[in-house]
């Protein structure tokens, strides 16, 4: 299979002619990068508009009467400048000022990526799938379970890089534990930034944290460009039910202030930190996503924002978050219809999952959550490779195959293709009733295109299995890792920009104590 | 867990009143069938109206001018007294003559089982999960791969039986091996009809097999029961290209002429026995399957029948049927929208795969399939437990894992529950920012059914998951799978018949020559 790394790569990708060209095709890996999906299924719309509007009612009630808790001062003082109501740290918000704030949120904006080839629309039927960030383990490429460090990172990256159907490097994939914890996030955004020419996440572990990711940015992309261009992403965590706090909301400061779009995510755990009722979850969950949407309003009209969340529901038995349920499916369906509702563009979470293997667990799990989002509609799918356990670790091996699963929900998303209707019924003219179809020419110049071979999945008889070694996913998926990560060539950093981002980083080095606390994200 | 064996069984579901009767719930596992499922999850509409018409038109021209082949004498004959054209063993089906008969056959219908709290309706908005059939080989109850024996068959019926999600016990789950392959279908109709009181399929291996099946069918219920109510359900396999055969076709006539229905399931392997296009391979699966609908129609006005088909794509690297492919999904949703375009109901297949053991590979495969099924708004959903490595094993691991999923999808289907709207809201007023639900009235009250809690997945911490032994999720659930057959109480059937059917067998086994040739069906 290493005949790939002597075969000159091709740009061309379907009909490049010829039966040299399919040739290559078959045996080329293309590792370029899917343009933005552009979604062409319909969306599961599971609520009519008195429904959605019953949500917004709901929602709207409570950030009115119940109130949303700013533990922040300068948010309070955002607040009160604004014309809300502020008693105490409660910031109650009158459904006018709400609407008025979200209204100047683009409902879609571009994404720019060092390479431009690697620009990605955000918003309406434009979607992108980036992979998972801020696990604590990692199961490598021997499926042994442990910290990461900083080359774990850099590897995940690089696997980011050559997978097609993943539009971002994310930040943080795995915690480099090698790295004093107040100078991660420096290191972590030159890895997103040299490894690979695709758009990237940026930390927001603490304001500060969040102000040397804009600098950074601001390096490699110029400050000017910036202003107009959203260059990167943050999360902002909420806690429900209602909360938002300091290090988050100084975070998403400065993220706003410098037009990049930040993701405004409730974090729920349905039944724990919400009722025991999936509309009233999704009715609390709006109302969070709608307070921290419309306060980057407050801080810049017009900054580019995504409606966002992390969902998850709770075992009563045991107080674990679930993943892959139905309550799950059924939110990400409502939440996808309320961000439509405001013109917003929304952000869900992929392939969660809480199996401590890359066993069935985890492909169920993993496999329903895909479909939802996509039947969701949602625009920026987070958590699109590796995510186990919970988040605890990334899987090496479950990176490869979400990565490729991906790509299938992305050929699913783009619906059927009728371009070549005719010509494939006049083949069942041709071939009739008792023929096969494998040796007529539209077979041949249309199979590559037109049903997916996914590499990870084996299909082939038990006896050729057993002849291959009895090889399950995860040893096929380690194997394929290894093969990519020996093909893999860096797309290069501008020497300049490079060296002026190794200066950054080795003077904030030396500026920050190597001692902090460390605030995860999800 | 033992413990539930000793507690008495409560039919009580959902709002049983009172902190006791929850305890009981918690503790009693309710292994009563869940009522046939009503979707009210939108389904997957991936063509506009012109679409649709363009493959009616599409089948429509193949069925008049590149004609059926119906390899029966008996078929032709009637073909042509019906008033087709037909030349040699090619029938051309005016899209008139088309019309005039598929739309004889009820929009739905409902199954009678012989505990009549077990009927299920089939069709429009009512969906049915009916476990695999076929299988050659199991993977047992310690995970052995070997052939199966009527003591196996008996399990996985037991199994069905104890699946709230299952609908149907079907038949040949598995295949008695220890039987002679002409005796079979007598045993196999046997067990289904003994191990559970919910309804079950009818084996279609050879017309006179099928005659034995309507006669045990007419010992249990009823000679004119029958002739008014569908009891069971034979499957006709097509081979596609464009071609029924003597047995299929022997076999359906048994089922038709006794009012019972059957699946017409041409069988794609999309890009070798279709052409390599989606839009076209349903075009051409659905002149199969109206011609074979039709034909329902001219052995018996009126019969039930269901729009079937079974649907892989097909490896051009090998050869190989492939599972949970984007193409399959779409193909799904197209057909559905054939189907609802004639007003019937339509069967598909649940749950394919090709993993060769029960690992990550055959957990995307099925969640993919059982997502697609769903959105696709399938009504008789096939195979809906236990299929691994292209249908070569049943799996008992993932028998139990899929019946659980099929719970889960149950749930998603009938989509959010609005019922208590008012008092979660409440809840959010009660609990305010930054508290939590675990202790509010409405959270006890209702986190037994808002929330589903899957048993097979494991969500608790590694370290808790270590405690536990480290078990995967193929252990955990064979370890259910024991528990629930060391449970297992049989549904009496009533002495005299169950005399009527030994008798009847016993003479059966006599008649028939122990030597005989295998069709299998899928």
């Amino acid at each position: 299979m290493n005949q790939t790394l002597e075969i000159p790569k091709t740009r061309s990708r379907g009909r490049a002619g010829g039966r040299a060209a399919r040739k290559i095709l078959r045996e080329t890996r293309d590792i370029r990068m899917l343009p933005g999906l552009i979604r062409a299924l319909p969306t599961c719309e599971v609520m009519d508009q008195e429904q959605i509007e019953k949500i917004d009612a709901a929602s709207m009630d409570i950030l009115e009467n119940v109130g949303v808790h700013f533990r922040d001062e300068i948010a309070l003082a955002d607040w009160k400048a604004a014309g809300a109501k502020v008693v105490g740290e409660i910031v109650y918000l009158d459904r006018a000022l709400v609407r008025d704030l979200i209204a100047t949120i683009p409902e879609d904006f571009t994404y720019s990526a060092r390479n431009p080839e690697n620009n990605v629309r955000l918003g309406g039927a434009h979607s992108v799938f980036v992979p998972m960030t801020g696990a604590p383990f990692l199961r490598d490429l021997d499926d042994v379970r442990r910290n990461p460090t900083l080359d774990d990172l850099a590897m995940f990256h690089k696997l980011s890089h050559m997978s097609p159907a993943l539009h971002s490097t994310a930040h943080h994939i795995v915690e480099p534990m090698d790295l004093p914890v107040a100078h991660r996030h420096l290191q972590i955004t030159y890895s997103s930034m040299k490894h690979s020419d695709k758009m990237f996440m940026g930390m927001t572990t603490s304001p500060k944290n969040a102000e040397d990711v804009m600098e950074m940015c601001a390096i490699l992309f110029g400050e000017d460009f910036m202003e107009a261009n959203p260059v990167t992403t943050g999360n902002i965590n909420g806690n429900s039910p209602l909360v938002w706090d300091e290090t988050m909301l100084g975070a998403m400061r400065a993220f706003s202030r410098r037009n990049q779009p930040v993701l405004c995510s409730p974090f729920v755990l349905g039944g724990a930190n919400t009722p025991a009722s999936v509309p009233v979850t999704v009715a609390q969950l709006n109302a969070e996503a709608l307070s921290a949407l419309a306060y980057t309003q407050v801080i810049r009209r017009g900054a580019p924002a995504v409606y966002g969340h992390y969902l998850a529901t709770v075992s009563m038995k045991s107080g674990a978050p679930m993943a892959g349920t139905p309550e799950i499916s059924l939110m990400n369906f409502m939440i996808g219809q309320m961000a439509r509702f405001y013109r917003l563009p929304w952000r869900t979470s992929n392939t969660l999952g809480g199996a401590k293997t890359f066993d069935a667990q985890a492909g169920y799990e993993s496999a329903t959550t895909l479909s939802a989002v996509i039947h969701a509609g949602a625009n920026y799918i987070w958590h699109s490779a590796g995510w186990n356990e919970a988040g605890m670790h990334c899987s090496t091996a479950k990176f490869i195959v979400d990565a490729e699963q991906c790509a299938m929900a992305y050929r699913m998303a783009e619906g059927p293709k009728w371009h070549d209707f005719d010509q494939a019924l006049a083949a069942v003219s041709d071939v009739g009733p008792g023929g096969h179809y494998l040796g007529h020419q539209h077979t041949q110049d249309n199979f590559q295109t037109a049903f997916f071979m996914p590499e990870m999945f084996d299909n082939n008889s038990i006896e050729q299995w057993k002849a291959d070694g009895e090889k399950e996913i995860t040893q096929r998926a380690l194997e394929h890792a290894r093969k990519l990560l020996a093909e893999y060539q860096e797309p290069q950093l501008d020497d300049a920009k490079n060296e002026e981002l190794l200066d950054y980083i080795a003077r904030r080095e030396r500026e920050i104590p190597a001692v902090d606390e460390l605030n995860q994200t999800f």
